[in-house]
């Protein structure tokens, strides 16, 4: 089965199945995330006190953790919940929101990374050139200039952390640390609404609901996200009719679609 | 007076007063909340530090508690503030998102009910089966599966803390534990977007917030709501264009168009 | 150069420069700020724990201060932002959001500006009254009449904090206690969505963020928001679909048209 073909048997899964995700996000994208989820055909739910977390994590599909607008606190319930669905073996997504930015952004991150078994990690370069610790980035924190292709900085940090690694961009590279996948859909107006990160990690979230491969499911996910980009973007105006569109596209696209728009390339195979 | 005719009465006495609704509200649905009651005549207003919550309900119309995104020090200035508007006479509206989700959603919606007097709780049957601790119900907690048919569950629950109870779903029931009215309106649609439930409460507490009865104004409030749906359904294509026209939709419509389409229906009188 | 160009070349420079823009902002507007600010040219950054606001403001062109559904908590962080901001000669944006609503917010907004060397104050007369202490305003803490006209609030408040201070409404007025400016662009509409002054203070943000004379960047950034709305009126059924273009035009609107539709006059200059 070609990988457009699997990413479009997911959807269909997803459909059928209506998961549970259950999302730790933030406080700028939480509307457009439960509204994504909705329309991918998975029900999102938002709890984050320490009193339920656990709780309604053990109830879901899949965990999403975002660390936009992140606290001491939000970080906290965010080991708690990812410890728990850990012990439940509940795929956990990782958004690491301004890892670079900020030192408090970049050890949360790395804490997350240590502390709870991630399945997924996905942000841009500049991100993840931080968390994979690339030479000179580290160094100098505010500095977003990243000279390792992003390729391999997705194959350096899933090595690292044994786990899946997306690094989106114009071309979305997604690597488990063997095998290296590239996704080509997407449109330049993401670019330009807040929380296209978050909403492309909060549908990955959708499709590690339904189980396979992790590397497959992401690389699906951002087919998906990037191809309903593509056909909202033929109609907007602006980033405000752009939105709009996104939402009803990622509600009307069916399996079928999917499958002749997906582009998705296996650049490098298992050895 | 008709019911339908009740409630454009209602929806005239919003646009001419322009009261103030005060909404305590989960972090996911603000925006839209805000936006609804604005649409609707009304003016939000949403201030949850203790150091003002008193000042702010007692100069508002309607309070309204929603418990999405619930923590532990949200639930005390639930609390407060429930308390200032008893005693102020204010007219309370709570919506108990996700009780049954988890044992601190339900606990919390237990202890809302218990300690402050709430004019109108709205549900989806799930969430008032368990309030209603419906056998079978309140055991599997984690269960959403309802057998009592939700104007039972709405008549339980309203004799129990002598308010009204309002179960929505296809059709809604509302009853204030002797009488039961139903409502016709609303869309398939409301489904695929995030908080419709949230902000159909937020409705609710505008048109408590111009007196008269619990019971009518809240069925006029469902109407209104639901009929808006079904307006803006008609131009949609998907969630995203959805949510922009039913906004649209709340504000364009007038007493006029909401007496010809509102669908209220007395199944039980007083006795 | 006339207002008109003066603003112009501004917008041009938000694009050309695409200055980071720290919002520390209320949580019913967070998503249209953000993508408000992105639709100006300019990167919205949100980011409120202690352990990194510094380090963000730092690295920031400008800093928003938005006094909405504030707490203790928040209203701390504000005051070390602003502190961090004044020490690098960061620019500060302030809205005081329902000052005069509560005695919290009054002394909220009136602690910041004592303790945080304020840019630009923007607010509606209600607000700005009680801010500048006018007779029978700061009494009747409830009351949001006000006799005192906007311009002289504006001039009043300007000069006892030695910033620019702009009282927005069908007409909006901006001083910095000497000058005086007057911009009439906007649109009704802009009343019935939540978090329009909120908008606007955001765009303040991004327009002082390229530096310059801040009376003259708060006046262009009021005619570029009000011009916008007006070309997004003009499109919109109502409050839902305005949003949607006001988002739109605020991105397509490039520098030549707001110079020809930018309505900024100098009412009273320099002595």
């Amino acid at each position: 089965m070609s990988l457009a073909a699997q990413a479009a048997h997911l959807l269909s899964r997803i459909r059928e199945t209506r998961p549970l995700v259950h999302h730790l996000t933030n406080l700028v994208v939480m509307n457009d995330v439960a509204n994504v989820t909705l329309a991918a055909g998975a029900l999102p739910v938002m709890a984050h006190a320490p009193e339920e977390v656990e709780e309604i994590v053990s109830a879901s599909s899949a965990l999403v953790l975002n660390l936009g607008t992140l606290t001491l606190e939000k970080r906290d319930v965010m080991l708690l919940a990812g410890r728990t669905a850990n012990g439940r073996g509940i795929p956990v997504a990782l958004d690491p929101v301004g890892a670079g930015a900020s030192r408090f952004r970049t050890e949360s991150a790395l804490t997350l990374l240590r502390e709870v078994r991630i399945t997924v990690v996905r942000g841009n370069p500049g991100e993840i050139s931080h968390l994979a610790g690339m030479p000179g980035a580290v160094r100098g924190v505010k500095s977003l200039g990243v000279q390792t292709p992003p390729q391999d900085l997705a194959q350096v940090l899933a090595r690292e952390h044994a786990c899946v690694v997306a690094v989106t961009g114009p071309r979305d590279w997604i690597s488990d640390g063997r095998r290296l996948l590239a996704v080509d859909n997407g449109h330049p107006l993401l670019q330009r609404i807040t929380g296209s990160g978050c909403m492309a990690t909060a549908v990955i979230g959708c499709f590690l609901a339904v189980g396979g491969d992790p590397l497959v499911a992401t690389a699906a996910a951002l087919a998906y996200f990037g191809y309903a980009a593509e056909l909202a973007a033929r109609e907007a105006r602006g980033p405000g009719s752009f939105r709009v569109s996104l939402l009803d596209h990622l509600a009307l696209l069916d399996a079928s679609s999917l499958e002749a728009g997906a582009r998705i390339v296996e650049v490098q195979g298992s050895r």
